[in-house]
């Protein structure tokens, strides 16, 4: 199964960080699992990683094939002023579980980590990573403030893609966003726009 | 395997009710099986299942030996005007939750939901029915925002309990309804209280 075709070095270096991640992560659970670890097992420097991903979640998003980073959405939307953050995060949510090519890779990922405690380790592990590093300082509310948006972003996935009950399995997104904003603003507990 | 040993003939018609009920859901779907089918396959007139169970729903949670309905506790809820109804609520998903013994059938149900597309039929049948039939008139709100409020709690319950993400797993019940109640209430879209 050896494939001798030849490619850039930088994409094969990149594809044995990878490659080396998933092992990590497999094997030490999210928490176990460093950027340093990551780098030792591809037999390259720590700074290469940080240099071709960033931080560890950043790693691990692109080692599971995750169309995006949850962190990476929230500070993109605060950073543009001039859309509501609950509806910008909203409409990327269903955006990206709305296309079956972004949607698969995801499903993978919260069936497994619903269905075997090794996967719910390691998703565990990176969401709370994810919220607490990035996510609660980016909106200035508590870890536990954050981790109940979450709630509300990853129940309506639950509801409408993965079980998929009606009527919001079917509901239009521009209806959900309309419905749900509110909810979704005050969980954040932002202060009103400028 | 028989077991010879004697009961009272209520309790006999009540597990042949139930055994029905598992056979007909999992052969059917929940949209496809019905209390009519159920009483025919348990050889008994459909006014009995009435009789001891109550309608499909209620059935289908005697069946999967679920610790709640989610519609019979949101009625519950509603008639007691003495609390607020996105609290309570809350509390109970909370406490169903929190304990270990009447949170496994639950975590077993959601579990195969996740998992399996026959589960999840069963599931969404089951969920489609209780938000439309009972919970959306009930609070006198559109289905659509009635599935809005399920996924706030079934979000909540699939970080806290099932994938078990810092901080919310650990944070107290009491915590959990005082910052995620308001964006509740405000999904649930009630007049404010007396």
């Amino acid at each position: 199964m050896a494939r001798t075709g030849r490619r850039p070095g930088a994409t094969r270096t990149r594809e044995e960080i990878l490659q080396a991640a998933r092992a990590d992560f497999g094997e030490k659970g999210y928490n176990g699992a460093s950027v340093r670890g990551i780098a030792r097992r591809a037999g390259v420097d720590p700074a290469l990683v940080h240099h071709y991903f960033g931080s560890k979640d950043q790693v691990f998003v692109a080692a599971m094939e995750l169309p995006y980073d949850p962190g990476d959405v929230l500070e993109r939307v605060m950073l543009d002023t001039g859309q509501d953050p609950a509806e910008a995060v909203l409409r990327v949510f269903l955006q990206v579980w709305g296309d079956p090519r972004t949607q698969a890779p995801m499903l993978a990922l919260i069936r497994s980590a619903v269905g075997t405690e090794q996967a719910a380790d390691i998703v565990r592990g990176f969401m709370g990573d994810v919220l607490l590093r990035r996510i609660a300082p980016r909106l200035g509310v508590s870890p536990l403030r954050a981790s109940l948006v979450a709630s509300q972003l990853f129940g309506m996935v639950l509801v409408r893609y993965v079980i998929r009950v009606e009527p919001l399995a079917s509901a239009s997104p521009e209806d959900v966003v309309a419905l749900y904003a509110p909810a979704v603003r005050l969980a954040m507990d932002l202060p009103k726009g400028p």
